[in-house]
């Protein structure tokens, strides 16, 4: 890629930002948008301030928000996660202020003998790696700013995490002692119960072994049962429901006009409403309610009665209790009586709880080989597609479409975007696959899956997008050498790295125009909505619905994130003038984020801030590989003094241990000083026992069943609930 | 080494060892001897049974007693070692009676083409070496059976491990759930407290600490104080005190004779009582200790006021609630508030309390960097010794001893023992310096320093003695070669062991007849009593400090037997001769022992068999390092299908780690089922917290000075006990 095509590109994706904005504050202002635009608010019950807004009033209610007010409107999880968005700013605006100033000029006026063989990418030298280090010629005394560079930038980052961590742990410290009366905090979940012993019911067995243990603090327990085929009726009788009201709606339309006495709506019962018998819809779904209503009751008591589990949660008298018995060892082996904090009532994974130790243990490294599988394989298709897509390829495999190519307006926009987006509509296919996989592992809580796949799609999108892209073809030419010393892949990652920089600027570039532009502009659940709102749906149920704007993905954001984490950090030294393409990333992405968290996304589940230490740990292991790459460089330059550099990856995993050893602990169980001072008046014990009845047992439809009766079911079940 | 030297040494050994069981019988009939042969059972107040013993009885009282006897007399600790002497001695012998029937003829009656080059012993063809893999040439058919033999011990090992880890873990929980009330039960260690604050004092920022938290089941709490002047005082205080009663005892003693006025013992004054002034030894101990004891009472005084440190011990009602509190996360940070379960307080080791959480981090890796230096530096002495004890050597580098050496009887015995003496006397000076780095670590119990000792000296062991034996000569020589290619050391490593197997039959069996031979008859001490009694005791308290038997030092017994273990299970397959040998070690020191834990020895600590996890591990270790030899000399002997040894390291790693998951947690900490049932009536918590007193504060011989006054001065630095 040359330099005018990647200003091309550059121009573009700043184009398409701009009109994304203009799209935004257009929309934004009609009253009829505000259920794409302020949900949050919304459904907190918050007014939609209209009036007199200009298109920089977003911008400064973001910038004037506290951290308070994110937490209140979108969680700790959201809060931590701008710490993470403006930690990695900060580190970036510290390393550019020494790094552009410094290296730019020392760069710039190098005279370099190889210049034609060292700097260029895809061998057309340009000006934009006159500033990179590639620019200074072997062994130069001018490469001692660049390593200089590399410790600025090292104890930039180990200072800034450090504060960020400090700063996060006390987030999650104010949120669990907060005196609301949180479910989870007076719950634990109990796995690997043994087998029921004769004469006994499981709930007998779970309340004896905890009654003899806890004593007074004790209250009751809940024994986890296979809700599969309730929840199956369950949402069947549910789609009944809403296919019924639904109905009624559109009847009650065909009344207001001329004919008073209506069309009854009419639909088929086979495949997809496609085919089959016309039947009457209000008279077919209220038969079928009729008709799934006692066979949900008798399921539910079934299930109740013969479908329970070797798991159980267990509540507490009060908090403190609760988290002394989850970090306690019960039983005299870890295979029974597991014991662990619970998770939020939303976020329990149901299926997962009755998996027995060993197998999880076992599933979860049969799950880690196959990641490690399906990263080594992916690396092939991504070097095919990254080769394929060069211009020369594509004329040349599709020889129809040169005359499109070969005009050079379009020719310079394909050569810009072509590999980016191949790139990213890639990436696209693969985070639900690594969600399944990690549900498999049988993680007991949605928040756990999510920052696990998060960890898996990160260790992908680095290896395969940064070091296959940058290793490239390079890789495969060589291929054999490398088979026979793997010692040379470090030097020969410093070698391609240069070329490929302008590649990673599009690619950042990219990201933030384009990306953040859609983010904030929310054209397509915007189109989505009008489309439904028009054509599909007729009751206000339905309407909440098609508008209800989900939470922000941390599943693929965060590993997108950290992707560009990586890359930057691994230029800032050899070519600074990414920096400030982080910077607007970032920036960009903590302004439009702020504003989506505040008026937009709701969060579905709270966790604490336990993505932190996640994000924490892979933003050091992007720096250790950033160090790693130095090394490889500027052993490329044959710089005498290169050694030098051998200290910083050392340090960054000393860090890592320090950090581990001194606050990590804190994330995996909660201190008991913590939740040392109690809950406000007396908690409500009984609400948070029924907090945790699975909604299959609990529709608000059915009255036949209530909460009283699935534990009235549990007590005939064998045993006396004290 | 050739044949008959090696039965040489075997008879000789075996000659020694009968004379050590003649000398045991004969002397421990003597009354007289009771203290030294029965001191366990005089401590316990049970009777020495005199009357009718045959030389056989002891044995037969050792193998009718049951494990229950052993926890009585010298408890769990001891019945742990017992467990592992026996797991060790089954999986030997189950190995052996497959592997010597079906080894041995296959390895005797192979016909080998190139025994001359590969199968001797030091270039000299002898017997041993028919019955070993070595006689088996390459490639051949034959060792098939030789890798079914891999695989059966490997099996048998792991089969047995798992039987004893559970067997261990039972008697632990039927220790630590016993009724009889246990101080360490009670409490539990605070280290890293924060500075106090302004205006508060140490004991009551750990009390109100406590008391937030624990609420009713808090009891009070100890400061730990810098003990280091008061002991030194109290010391120098004892000293005199025995020096007198030892002066009046003479004195006494000859005032019996003719002159009923008696002689007043004289004593000099200076440098260990060779110089200085004569004085009157009573009267001066009189007036030191008038001069000590007030000066005793205000350094007490002093330490509880003002060298008050950053750690206590803290006491709670009820042992479910220490248990329970020692296992949970009180502090926002681990390095702040760290609770631990509290050593036995015999065991505490109060200099070390104080160490703040990542000084301890610290010296930890400091110490094992110093450790990996010694056992890599010691290999050179090693080496040299092992080079300069040859005959050959001897005679030329003592040219003066010629006439001795040269004697034909002197010869053989020499060229047997010399080697194995060397390296048993080189070992001997080691244990001490390794307890010092392990205490140095900042560890709080001795317990926990006896198994970071026996750890090291393990490694210690393997590293020199076994492998720096084995590749010994072959590796100085090649040491080039190896530099430059690591992966030659594993063959290496095969292809010596063949030749070294009769040093090691010789080693083992010098081990077990006369190292045991010694240990059953107790000859040394019983020559340090008498000559003690005879000269120097004049009081019952001076006696019965002469014959007070110590505890089995398992800092050096257990490395030494994992030592054995590792050479047995690496020759097993190899040279299965040396199996009857491996067998006869842990037979009679399972026997020898069992004599010495219920007669003899009296354990100092007792720590609920924490011993065994490291145990079991090291046994893998001494596996994993045999399945490597084997793979190494199977390559030498280019078996083609030597491939399939590949899993069995594995399977060690995975038999590791299952056996880590599932029973470790209950070592490191107490499960809550185990001391859900309380203790027989009410616990006596003032005789629990007067426990932890330290003796420099508790004499029996000054009253100015009891537990009430302690605890008082406590009080009135500053805060009301409860």
């Amino acid at each position: 890629m040359d330099f005018s095509s990647f200003l091309t590109s550059l121009g573009t994706s700043f184009i398409i930002f701009v009109i994304l904005m203009l799209v935004f504050n257009w929309l934004s202002k009609k009253p009829s948008n505000n259920v794409i635009y302020y949900p949050n608010r919304i459904i907190k019950g918050l007014d939609t301030p209209m009036v007199g807004r200009t298109p920089f009033t977003w911008m400064k209610e973001c910038l004037s928000s506290t951290e308070a007010d994110v937490v209140n409107m979108a969680g700790v999880d959201t809060a931590v996660y701008f710490v993470f968005l403006s930690t990695v700013l900060w580190i970036l605006v510290v390393s550019g202020l020494v790094l552009l100033p410094l290296l730019l000029p020392i760069a710039g006026t190098a005279k370099n003998v190889t210049s034609k063989s060292q700097s260029t990418s895809k061998g057309t030298f340009n000006d934009l790696d006159k500033l990179s280090m590639g620019h200074v010629k072997r062994g130069s005394p001018r490469l001692w700013a660049f390593l200089i560079a590399t410790y600025w930038v090292s104890l930039v980052t180990f200072y800034l995490l450090w504060k960020a961590y400090k700063h996060v742990l006390e987030l999650r410290f104010v949120a669990l002692s907060a005196s609301e009366e949180k479910p989870e905090q007076f719950t634990i979940l109990v796995r690997d119960i043994p087998p029921v012993p004769e004469g006994q019911t499981r709930k007998k067995q779970v309340d004896s072994y905890f009654k003899t243990i806890h004593g007074e603090t004790y209250y009751r327990s809940m024994v986890v049962t296979d809700n599969k085929e309730v929840n199956q009726i369950w949402k069947e009788l549910n789609g009944y429901q809403r296919k019924l009201s639904h109905a009624e709606a559109v009847f009650a339309t065909s009344k207001t006009t001329g004919k008073p006495e209506g069309t009854r709506p009419v639909s088929k019962i086979g495949f997809l409403g496609l085919i089959g018998k016309k039947v009457d819809t209000i008279e077919y779904c209220n038969e079928k309610i009729s008709e799934l209503v006692p066979k949900l009751e008798s399921e539910q008591k079934t299930t109740i009665k013969d479908k329970q589990q070797a798991a159980a949660l267990v509540f507490f008298n009060n908090r403190l209790a609760a988290t002394s018995a989850a970090q306690t060892l019960h039983s005299k082996m870890l295979d029974s009586w597991n014991v662990t904090e619970a998770p939020e009532p939303c976020q329990v994974i149901w299926s997962n709880l009755h998996m027995k130790f060993f197998m999880r243990e076992v599933r979860q490294y049969i799950i880690y080989a196959i990641v490690a599988l399906t990263i080594f394989f992916y690396m092939i298709p991504i070097g095919f597609i990254s080769a394929f897509t060069t211009l020369k390829n594509l004329r040349k495999l599709l020889p129809f479409m040169k005359p499109v190519i070969d005009q050079a307006e379009v020719k310079t926009v394909l050569e810009a975007f072509l590999p980016q987006i191949a790139l990213i509509v890639f990436l696209a296919l693969l985070p639900k696959y690594l969600m399944f996989l990690s549900k498999a592992e049988g993680i007991p809580s949605k928040s756990h899956v999510i920052r696990a796949t998060s960890g898996k799609y990160f260790y992908f999108s680095v290896l395969n997008v940064f070091i296959g892209v940058t290793l490239g073809a390079t890789l495969f030419s060589t291929f054999k050498t490398v088979q026979k010393d793997t010692s040379t892949l470090i030097p020969m990652l410093g070698e391609s790295l240069p070329a490929n920089a302008t590649f990673f600027l599009t690619f950042v570039a990219l990201r933030f125009f384009v990306g953040y532009g859609l983010e904030l502009s929310r054209l397509i659940p915007l189109i989505i909505y009008h489309l439904k709102k028009k054509y599909l749906c007729k009751t206000e149920a339905e309407l909440k619905e098609a508008w209800a704007p989900g939470d922000i993905n941390y599943a693929t954001r965060v590993p997108s994130d950290l992707l560009i984490v990586t890359i930057v950090l691994c230029y800032s030294v050899i070519a600074p003038i990414i920096i400030p393409f982080g910077v607007a990333y970032f920036g960009l992405g903590w302004l439009i984020l702020r504003n989506q968290a505040l008026k937009v996304y709701i969060p579905t589940y709270e966790s604490y801030g336990r993505m932190w230490p996640h994000m924490h740990k892979r933003v050091l292991v992007a720096l250790f590989i950033s160090q790693i790459t130095m090394i490889g460089f500027f052993g490329v330059k044959k710089f005498p003094y290169s050694v030098l550099l051998i200290p910083l990856p050392i340090l960054t995993v000393v860090f890592t241990l320090v950090c581990n050893n001194k606050f990590y602990c804190s994330f995996d169980d909660t201190p008991l000083e913590v939740v040392a001072c109690d809950v406000k008046g007396t908690p409500d014990l009984e609400l948070i026992y029924r907090s945790y009845i699975p909604p299959c047992f609990t529709s608000d439809k059915i009255d036949v069943f209530d909460a009283h009766q699935f534990e009235y079911e549990f007590a005939k079940a064998g045993t006396s609930v004290v």
